[in-house]
């Protein structure tokens, strides 16, 4: 029996991760479980998100996973050490992955990050960014208007463009960076809309590509890369309605992904 | 005292991993050994690979470094499962962070990769590349001209621009063709001119900048990554000619980087 990959969400941002995973990963299983019914996580207390988190990470567990991402921004900052010191398998966030991204690329040290208000008053690309590299200069930015769009289906046209255009303006002020942190798991579907607005000279870094990439290395690392050359079917989980679950995913699936994606409600 | 990321490499190629590493982790010390009385690795056999290898680590595992970096395709092809399997310390090759990244940012699964004679015929990004997904189609060619240009100091003109464009004939008939791997760590010298060739619709993957993302994925999972702000001092050690190693280092480092490595003369 093949283990598979477990990712955690609370709720569908992080179908963005499962997407990169099936594309740069295809011979790994995912077991997907998104809190829906008690998304947003953002302003929630600490305790909160610690048990919500640990509640889906038991459910996985039991699963026999073999490595665990947090696809959730809030969550990696809360519960990050904690589930790595505390499981015997490798676990990944979404944070750490992007911040590196942007130091490899970053010509001049100046990077921008923009992210939910949550994400962005916790300081903790900020503080990934910095704990590496002490020179690099970070320019913040909440766009909390950006989840309710994309959830709404608005990713691209007239509209999308005003709403990225309007909200992006304190970033365009700032003409030296060279690299923008795309720092919740919603934005890689408004990515085309973000890059035409600030230009292609600014790198966009999408944490959900270099999530997967790691999570690539990771299993590499421990030796825990799937043999063989079926392609998996994959368990999707949600915590709320089934339905709207399912129509998002088939959204951000390609069509001969999707197929091979079972889903259903979990009781936890 | 501050643990060391230790480098090895048949002699100078590694040292654009080192330029990286010293980029992407400015608060890193790094111990480089280069084997250049021995070098080039290529020709050389399986087993002698291998002991001229262990020889470099075991110099390495005296000064007590906390992460290995093998800086040198011929010797990752040869023992990094190996070395992965009988050291306590972390260790990462040089061609799978190629792989991945290649494998992120292709977006037709068509990639192409270009290395010395004994790494094109090794097949190892090949193997790396569909190990991980079968659907991806290898373009592979050795340019043997582009090291001995390189440690001439040909990096760009008409001359290097002329040695490219020859070299590269066969790749540029692959018109579908929109990843290429820098699969030699000398390369990354010269590919503005390699990009220049292809044109800007092929993503360039230096396997030098990719592996030094990498290791700072690993000192951050393993909890290795260094505190405080000093500026480590680098100890940087070559089994060949001091002068000539001296001179290349110079001309990979910028300015204020090679203020802080000390170079000497290993004995092994």
């Amino acid at each position: 029996m093949q283990r598979a990959i477990g990712v955690i969400d609370s709720g569908v941002g992080g179908l963005t991760v499962a997407y990169e995973l099936m594309r740069q990963l295809p011979k790994e299983k995912l077991i997907y479980i998104g809190d829906t019914k008690r998304c947003p996580y953002g302003p929630r207390s600490e305790q909160e998100v610690r048990a919500f988190t640990w509640e889906m990470v038991s459910f996985l567990l039991e699963k026999n996973i073999k490595l665990l991402v947090i696809a959730c921004n809030t969550a990696t900052a809360f519960t990050l050490k904690e589930l790595q010191d505390k499981l015997d398998i490798p676990v990944l966030g979404v944070i750490q992955p992007g911040a590196r991204a942007a130091i490899k690329w970053t010509k001049n040290n100046q990077v921008g990050v923009i992210g939910t208000e949550g994400t962005i008053r916790s300081n903790a690309y900020k503080d990934a960014l910095e704990s590496i590299n002490p020179a690099i200069t970070v320019d913040s930015l909440a766009c909390p208007m950006f989840v309710p769009m994309v959830e709404q289906g608005i990713m691209f046209g007239e509209k999308a463009e005003s709403v990225v255009k309007e909200a992006l303006k304190p970033l365009k002020n700032n003409k030296i960076m060279d690299t923008l942190i795309l720092g919740c798991t919603h934005y890689p579907l408004i990515k085309n809309t973000i890059q035409k607005e600030m230009g292609a000279n600014i790198t966009i870094i999408s944490s959900s590509e270099e999530t997967a990439r790691e999570t690539s290395a990771l299993l590499s690392m421990h030796h825990l890369l799937a043999n063989g050359n079926k392609k998996p079917t994959h368990e999707f989980y949600t915590t709320g309605e089934l339905k709207i679950f399912s129509k998002i995913s088939e959204t951000i699936f390609k069509k001969s992904n999707f197929k091979r994606v079972r889903i259903e409600k979990a009781m936890i």
